[in-house]
């Protein structure tokens, strides 16, 4: 077995204060840190000489996730201590998963750090509880990247509708005028409010809110662009009620909806 | 309006080192700090001069939400600026947005800081990743406390079983038989596997797997109690996979399945 260790650390949401502090001291320590594009504001921490950027490549194209398990295992085998770098959580559709299997594979020793995921912490911050005792007892998290009009689609959104709870997207700005079709189809009334919080902590965080009906009008008019997140069922409404008295260190009064 | 504030601030899971950096800060600077039981070990960063309990009072029952309202607004109407700390995300079954509606509708400002939610931490650290490319693109997060045999059972198990991702369930050491005797009858398979984490992050953890068919014996003969989350899918195999070289600070190997 190698000296070398891998850490799979969640960046959290982008603020970098909202690291844990074990995140903080690893990525301080660590002799190179791998890191994706989504960790945004938060990867100002890692100095040049150690980041190694995995979230693209030369070309533009994104790096392809075998390069990524490839590295980690070289480094490993090489004695370094490194830090994969993942935004929000790494077991939150961020590929941790196959990450650290490839690991166990290669006898390569690893430690998993949980982070704060962007799917609660954004809305969360917007004055939007993901849960709520009035309004749901459940809340689905689900990638928006699949195309829900397809028969082969991986996501059951009727039996997330018929959850009752709350539902939310991630990367979900492109494909939301799908996926509010699909839900509208499954019976999920067109009054149903809905969130988007794009750059969820980031210094440029912006917010729409609208209804299952509206929200996709409401996306071009604020002009909402990825990463976001989008929150769909009656918690989304709670950020008007409480919006006068929310401290936001992150938001642009000038560009609410 | 008062000077007063009040942070709605989530402790993460349990280990001090899992506080985000500003929950940290936070914490250090408050004048008072208003605690729940289940933060845990990063409780012991409080000071007792500080703290005040409202996870439990005198006579051994819990704390009404009501009085915890009162008391957030009485703080920061005598100017106080308020920790109101929270198991976890102050926004994941922790009752956090009754709060901050209750603090809007009496006019004190508020900021909300998310943490590391216990239901993506717990199986983390443990080796299972809540969502898997591989497995699911969906994982829904759900309340045990409610009795599933109920007809009016707020959570619609079958529901949550159609759509195919993971379920993580919190507090759900008591009425595992109830849930996934629900599940089976909706149909997911005798196989499909499943795990507790007891205490997750905390130096007590305890973690153990079964199928959806034999759990409840699994629990039973490892001993797991609450606090605890279950997984329940394809991912909570994935630990046995990667155990080998799955470093944890957290584990006793003496009480492990």
């Amino acid at each position: 077995m190698s000296d070398g260790v891998v850490y799979l650390v969640g960046s959290g949401p982008g603020d970098p204060d909202l690291l844990t502090v074990k995140a903080r001291r690893l990525i301080e320590e660590a002799d190179v840190v791998l890191h994706d594009k989504l960790p945004g504001p938060s990867l100002d921490l890692v100095d040049d000489e150690r980041a190694e950027d995995v979230g693209k490549r030369a070309g533009g194209e994104r790096t392809p996730q075998e390069y990524t398990n490839r590295r980690l295992v070289e480094l490993a085998e090489a004695g370094e201590t490194v830090v994969r770098l993942k935004g929000g959580d790494p077991f939150v559709f961020g590929r941790g998963g196959e990450e650290m299997e490839h690991l166990a594979e290669h006898g390569i020793e690893f430690e998993v750090v949980p982070g704060v995921t962007a799917g609660v912490a954004g809305p969360g911050v917007a004055g939007i509880p993901v849960t709520h005792r009035d309004h749901n007892s459940s809340v689905s998290f689900v990638t928006g990247h699949e195309d829900p009009t397809k028969a082969e689609s991986a996501v059951n959104w009727e039996a997330l509708a018929a959850t009752g709870g709350t539902i939310v997207v991630y990367m979900g700005v492109g494909k939301l005028p799908d996926y509010t079709a699909v839900l509208r189809d499954a019976g999920m009334a067109a009054d149903t409010p809905v969130a988007l919080v794009e750059r969820g902590t980031w210094p440029e965080q912006r917010v729409a809110v609208g209804t299952l009906d509206d929200i996709v009008a409401v996306r071009d008019e604020v002009g909402i662009e990825p990463p976001a997140v989008t929150v769909i069922g009656p918690v989304a409404a709670t950020r008007e009620r409480v919006r006068a008295f929310l401290r936001s260190p992150y938001e642009r009064p000038d560009t609410e909806e």
